[in-house]
């Protein structure tokens, strides 16, 4: 394979398949089916050499278990987020035995801009230097806005750095958002002028085409600094376009309806790869992953790759911050920073919510751990 | 389990886990995930009783296999798809061993309204009151939109009904979407006067958030009747908005980027309830599948399922026009006709591109083939 110039640029998969013979023929079928879709018979040599994707050599890792990059030239993409989507794993999506693991980011840092802020700038505007930070989410659905609002002042008493809303909550009748964001934005603001630190109120955006920007202006006119965005929701492009509208919000994106990419060994994407890098290429300043331990099934190998791949500097992009939800009880916070490191965020909620002496309580705990291992 | 009121919807999984007492908490995780993600225990009785999801009775149908339906407050989903979608399969998409089989479309009617043209009326625009029809795909990348116009006018010399973008044409430098749509709509309608019949250009105008409305505009300008449309990789929801914009165009979906949400026998989704079932209901007046024996694998069981799901008349949303891509030659038309009946779209691809007296040749025998078989 030639080295990569910069007009191409490469995806990694793992392949499964029961012969070696088997691998050649998957190999040039996704070749053939991210860009041209057609038998190499009929095409023109010019197509054939501009157009198809261009395998590398293929490496055995282990039985019926190989690896190869293949490249494709960055036109394919047409300079839009969809399109490169497309040829990242559109078609190829429907074949089994094919994980994608890896991109090359380098050549597509014009198309993909990464987050907006990232780690570094994250930790300046929020005066948090080398600390780890917490985060909760607001529920259950069904509270009204001043339940979920009194909720969020608790939380902010207790010294929680970022209260978000939790993903269900949109824009039901018995929390409508414009007047939650409101409620709960006041009701954070006063707790913090109390306890003269500051908690941030995120809320959740996450809406179709006709309602996102109303809600991203309604988040902005009650001062928030960040946002939820569910990206396989509402799309990931939108989360994208949201990173660059230069709103000055921090964007943490949430898994919802993303499972089926990650949840098979053979197939779709390693989590690494959907929330690790892709999510991070896509805009999101702060990826929440099902965290091991917790009410879903990643391996503590597999959070610690997602871990590395968020913060990376190889990669062209701004750091975004790992955000491991579930499974984090906080008198275990020291651990698990021993683990992760401080470049981490901690998403709490039920353990959070079943402490017996209340909300404001284990909140200040888990500051006072959180400072304590600074 | 009550008979479902119309404040609820249903939804009906498939459990595969090891024992039966499993089984039992992953139905209350699921109930619980999937309305207020917090343990029972720190409920009220309120939130019990009217927010959290109603599991009916477990049935089991093989050993590790299970099936159950739980009902959900319309309420959750708050009048908009795309908080319905994240109930209906938000974090429990991350949860192994829950495939989703079917939802009761009735009561949400009123939020999902299914195709706006849907078969009977697209039979009656089109003029072709009882047979199957043809479509096939516009390729490959790297072809200019003249190279594309001069293909689209075999095509439609030929006589193929609907004749689309690949799907893996968006604005590419080599074919821009305002010059490949202006080019290739007027070199079908030329020969559509020349030949008397009518094949009908459906572009892809699957963008993202900022430039779907212009590629909209600009087919509309020229007169198309209908679109090709990826809604896993624009949005589910952004689908249904086009389907209800009243702009008189057909939409076709294409299966691209979802393979994942299907490939795995025991999560995500049955292939006939995505592209049966929820394209329909998000507005699909054509769903494309990967047909049994064509490059992707689906069973001809799995096919026929889809078929039935697009059509069914128990459901209150217009019909769906199952259109089977790949594994499909032209001489096996009648064959294909047999096993699909009429109300079939046939995608027809390489097979055409590889005919040996050109394509104008092969897409008449397709049309003689459909007319023969009415």
């Amino acid at each position: 394979m030639n080295p990569l110039d910069k007009t191409y640029f490469e995806i990694t998969y793992h392949l499964y398949t029961d012969t070696e013979e088997e691998v050649t023929q998957k190999v040039e079928h996704i070749a053939l089916e991210q860009s041209v879709e057609l038998p190499r018979s009929v095409l023109s040599a010019s197509i054939n050499e501009r157009i198809v994707g261009k395998p590398g050599q293929i490496l055995q890792l282990d039985e019926h278990h190989y690896r190869v990059s293949i490249q494709y030239p960055l036109e394919n993409a047409g300079a839009e987020i969809v399109q490169f989507l497309n040829v990242l794993f559109g078609n190829v999506s429907l074949i089994r035995g094919v994980q994608i693991h890896s991109a090359s980011w380098d050549p597509l840092k014009h198309l993909c801009k990464g987050p907006a802020y990232g780690i570094s700038h994250i930790r300046h505007q929020l005066g948090i230097p080398t600390r780890a930070l917490s985060c909760t989410a607001l529920k259950p659905m069904g509270y009204t806005s001043d339940q979920l609002a009194e909720l969020a002042r608790e939380f902010a008493l207790g010294g929680i750095d970022i209260i978000k809303d939790d993903h269900g909550l949109a824009n039901q009748a018995y929390a409508p958002y414009a007047e939650r964001v409101e409620r709960i934005q006041n009701s954070v603001k006063r707790a913090n002028e109390q306890t003269g630190y500051t908690s941030y109120y995120f809320p959740n955006v996450t809406a179709g085409i006709t309602d996102l920007e109303r809600r991203i202006d309604i988040a902005l006119e009650h001062g928030c600094k960040g946002v939820l965005f569910i990206p396989q929701l509402a799309s990931l492009e939108s989360m994208h376009w949201l990173a660059h509208q230069k709103t000055g919000l921090m964007i943490m994106a949430h898994p919802a309806f993303s499972g089926s990419y990650v949840t098979s060994t053979h197939q779709g994407f390693t989590p690494a790869f959907l929330y690790g890098q892709l999510y991070r290429a896509l805009g999101a300043d702060f990826s929440i992953y099902p965290n091991a331990g917790g009410r879903f099934s990643f391996s503590l190998d597999q959070c610690q790759q997602i871990n590395h791949d968020c913060r990376t500097t190889a990669s062209p992009f701004q750091g975004c911050f790992p955000t491991p939800g579930g499974g984090v009880k906080w008198e275990q916070l020291p651990e698990w920073i021993e683990r992760y490191t401080n470049d981490t965020v901690f998403l709490m909620g039920g353990s959070l919510y079943q402490y017996p002496d209340g909300i404001r309580a284990v909140s200040n705990h888990v500051r006072r751990s959180l400072q304590d291992h600074a």
